[in-house]
């Protein structure tokens, strides 16, 4: 799949998923490029009159909201109700995830298992049978050395994550750090996401497991919607 | 027990704990006022000779070891490994701890779960048969109506912790909230401890499970050694 076939096919994922948001919803707002279409065709769908309140899972999904005048809300305002999340995924197989690319996967998780209502927009590249792409794993500062170790007591192999424009890690919006670990194929991702957990010093991790409620893949002609 | 008299357990417990660590090891210092005193007698060990370095799990524990002129590592220093970590907790049933009275319970959990050797220091006051002090649990502050929702859902009650000298809520040394969650008394803690970290926007939570190698439990005349 070329680039450009690609951009069609998150763009049509995104608004697709889009279109199925009802009047009045509080609707969690995902990270990424795909989900930024969600983002701004729900803008358009405000502007023609559509009454939501969003609730953004990182600092990228709360500017694009604000550029396209989606009003904004809080977990808080709302008890912890999220009506509908749309949001992307890194890989998608069935309802588990990877997420975390973006670094933004522990606020990700909060608010799309929130919702009553996951829906996760991919453009077809993302679609596997087997979980196998690594986990990022935000760390607190400190227990980077011990959870380096305790990943690999699960023979995972675990990679700071360097920093394009600063110098040293990527600090999430947190101010952690991330350990992407490769474990190969992911077979028995609900275990896997306990043990990662349950890690001290882990602050959250990129399995999101059970969790989409809807998959819309978009391609470059159309979108077909999974239910897991 | 009065005051007077469990402030001598308390000074005893860390003293006797203080004195089992050897030549050349890594000590996690622990935080809270009976680890203090574990520190200070650590301190003088070091004014007589003895040669180790101290990991503190808090801003407190690092100040004392400042003061009382322990030398400083870190655990990327030590590749994660910690020989010997001493540490009170707020309460103690067998090997397992209820830790975060200090809102330190992330880090600490940390560097007593490092160290090859955990030995917690109590007065008589902190052991129980089962468990049943209210968990203290670090969310991340966009999580707490999330947080709050599922700790009931375990059937927890919830308490954000309150901060007297500052407005508003406790703020960690990780710059997070602490909800204090109370389940009477807790039957299965590593169920608990297990669901406790699942929960998304969870960073840190108090249950210490299966963790001490010894408990050093002081009284006004001597000090107690149990080995879980």
């Amino acid at each position: 799949m070329d680039e450009d076939t690609r951009r069609t096919a998150k763009r049509r994922a995104g608004e697709h998923a889009a279109e199925t948001v009802e009047d009045g919803a509080v609707v969690g707002l995902g990270s990424g490029s795909t989900a930024a279409h969600a983002i701004r065709a729900l803008g358009r769908r405000v502007d023609a009159g559509l009454d939501v309140r969003g609730i953004p899972t990182s600092y990228q999904a709360r500017g694009l909201a604000v550029e396209t005048g989606i009003e904004l809300t809080t977990l808080d305002e709302t008890g912890g109700s999220v009506d509908v999340a749309i949001d992307g995924a890194d890989q998608v197989a069935g309802a588990d995830l990877v997420k975390g690319g973006g670094a933004a996967h522990a606020r990700e998780k909060v608010v799309d298992t929130a919702a009553d209502e996951l829906r996760v927009v991919v453009d077809p590249t993302k679609e596997v049978d087997t979980l196998d792409r690594a986990v990022p794993v935000e760390v607190l500062p400190d227990a980077q050395a011990t959870v380096v170790r305790a990943v690999r007591d699960l023979d995972g192999e675990p990679t700071l994550r360097r920093a394009a424009h600063k110098s040293g890690p990527v600090v999430t919006d947190n101010g952690n750090p991330v350990l992407d670990c490769a474990f190969g194929a992911i077979e028995a991702p609900a275990a896997l996401a306990t043990d990662l957990a349950g890690l001290p010093g882990v602050v959250a991790h990129g399995l999101f497991v059970d969790v989409a409620d809807a998959v819309h893949v978009g391609t470059e002609s159309d979108v077909t919607v999974r239910l897991p």
